[in-house]
């Protein structure tokens, strides 16, 4: 049976790459051994230098040191990791810490877990266009300041954070700085030479590799307790069995992103944003125009409820998603659109695109023209859009 | 190039079973929706049912519901998870905790890590065959006891503990109990409908199923607080992605155990350590004959090196370890070892063997002809044989 689905959703990056699989294979069925075994015999030692060299890759992509990369099971371990591990490790610093108020479930949940076992935390605001107030981050910055922990790009909105001047704030006030770059990695560079962050959450399911692996990108001499205790694996900074398959796959996902996929990437999101624009009337493009992450765009649609377009869409054959992945399922408004100064109203009649490598222009236009009709439908039959 | 090593060591459960893969791989390419896309569009549908029948199977395989077991990275996080999350959920309870003297990393290093915050931590002694003395284990239980976590096969010796008269005083002392059954699940099966066991930790990589994923048994009303902080997932007890091919993965796995491989497995097992008995002399099992998980074997040659022989095994193609798959890369002797009443040359010159779906007799019979020759060679050159 095959799909015929387009997906313009956060799902369309979890397939995965062919390639990434064949990567994978020999790691489960011939140098299957556990890392920690080099000593003992050669399979062992085959499957360390296979790690090390996914290692490698992902340093790579960073401008970083193999050294610095400890392996996790996704993103939300390692923001985990990180905010947990540096506020343990700095407890007698202080107990204030400072994030955006537009963050991704996992640095906005562990600030909130933080707050309960007595830390304070600052949520900042951002602008209109879901960028941070770098001035109000200049003044919250105290003596008991910890960590600040801003993300790279928004995951719904696609806004990109001015990660220069932020970083250099913390770095001038001698604070750490954590990055939630899961929703920009490898379709926006960071280069951890030029830009002076300390901590860098990554992950491989954004780019076509496998789920349950991910990255954290520790500046060497940042201070950080061991979160996951056990075994002494990864530099003895995270226990567990080391997923040498998954690892090799997903620096097999950052080897195949390309500058020039990238490039298309960014041209059939403009083109979408350009369509919706000029051909759909009281539509609002949310969050940056400039800065923002070239595989994303989140519209809203007035007097359209998000969850109706979403289902009449899937009815068509296109799987898109109102709010972040992890909102769908409740019928909260999302906390970035309302963080934008967006109502209720104009979170609920918002959809996000992501887009990824197997999308294509064809199916790019129509689910444009399939938006049209279905907006043009809803909104005959809405009495808020008579009443306008 | 076919891999001619025959596997006695914890790398051999570690190889994939192609059936594994072939359940996995839909789940990479044709469904790879995640889950909390459900409410948006009909693959999310299909992602959520198969993660919810995997959930079914892992439940089946210890008598419990499904609302009992969260998928988590491994075994390592299951216990994290199980011991940070219930004594955090009881600190106003006390700050008392109970764990065997010859846990596994996991559940040994997070009670350590706990006690530098301020726990109080009593390590239960184990008789000479690893076994625990339950009747310590009732007088150490106090009013302050949050929890005890006592594994029930032993990673190195096999040694099973007597789960039903510990989670019997548990119980009956109202005290949570937390078992690591990394090591004997589906080996040796666990009823949560007889044995009053509260959390278990279990692992898909012992069993030829994926890396990167495992669950916690949590019992219904058991208090505990979310570990990893992020998104609703996991009953909003375990934030992050779904990781729906390795948890599809893990289900197949469990699936594939069945007593009569059991059965085979523990008669390999058996051969092996009857021939070792009767046809070299000086050696020692460790552990107990009676209690033992059915596919260990972890014998002591006296006046040889541990890692001597398993280097000269590894020559000849054959692969075992010396202590725990963590311990290798340390010289440290191993604690099981020394918990169980050895000294340092016991623990030195011990080989664990573990027995899996891919050995046969024949190569079972061979590594023991091996086994024969070298340590007849090395005590030929040993001054401590020599001095006998």
């Amino acid at each position: 049976m095959e799909d015929k689905t387009a997906y313009f959703d956060n799902s369309a990056s979890t397939r995965l790459d062919e390639r990434v699989f064949e990567a994978m294979k020999p790691y489960y069925f011939d140098t299957y051994a556990v890392a920690t075994s080099e000593f003992a015999y050669s399979m062992g030692i085959d499957a360390k230098e296979a790690l090390e060299e996914a290692r490698s890759t992902i340093a790579d992509s960073l401008n970083a040191s193999p050294g610095e990369i400890v392996f996790t099971s996704g993103s939300t371990e390692s923001s985990n990791m990180a905010i947990k591990g540096v506020t343990s490790a700095l407890k007698k610093k202080g107990k204030h810490l400072i994030v955006s108020k537009i963050e991704d479930f996992p640095v906005l949940n562990t600030a909130k877990a933080l707050e309960k076992q007595g830390f304070e935390i600052d949520f900042i605001e951002v602008d209109g266009s879901g960028r941070l107030n770098t001035e109000q981050l200049a003044e919250t910055i105290t003596d008991e300041t910890v960590l600040v922990s801003i993300q790279h790009a928004n995951q719904e909105i696609g806004t990109l954070q001015d990660l220069e001047s932020i970083s250099s704030i913390c770095k001038e006030k001698g604070v750490l700085l954590h990055t939630d770059a899961t929703h920009s990695f490898t379709r926006v560079p960071i280069d951890v030479q030029k830009i002076p962050v300390d901590l860098i959450t990554i992950a491989s399911h954004t780019i076509h590799g496998p789920r349950g692996i991910g990255s954290l990108y520790i500046r060497k001499d940042t201070p950080i307790n061991k979160w996951m205790d056990g075994g002494f694996q990864e530099f003895n900074l995270r226990a567990g069995l080391e997923n040498i398959p998954a690892s090799v796959g997903f620096a097999k996902a950052v080897e195949l992103v390309t500058e020039e996929e990238n490039r298309q990437i960014k041209a059939l999101r403009d083109h979408l944003i350009e369509r919706i624009s000029s051909e759909i009337t009281d539509v609002i493009l949310n969050g940056s125009k400039e800065h923002r992450s070239p595989h994303n765009a989140n519209i809203t649609f007035h007097y359209v409820e998000g969850e109706s377009l979403t289902l009449h869409l899937d009815m068509r054959g296109f799987a898109v998603s109102t709010g972040s992945a992890c909102f769908s399922r409740s019928l909260e408004a999302s906390h970035v659109i309302l963080g934008i100064g967006g109502d209720h109203e104009r979170a609920h009649g918002s959809l996000r695109f992501t887009f990824s490598r197997y999308n294509t222009l064809e199916e790019t236009d129509a689910i444009v023209d399939a938006i049209k009709e279905i907006v043009a439908q809803l909104r005959e039959i809405s009495p808020l859009y008579e009443k306008k």
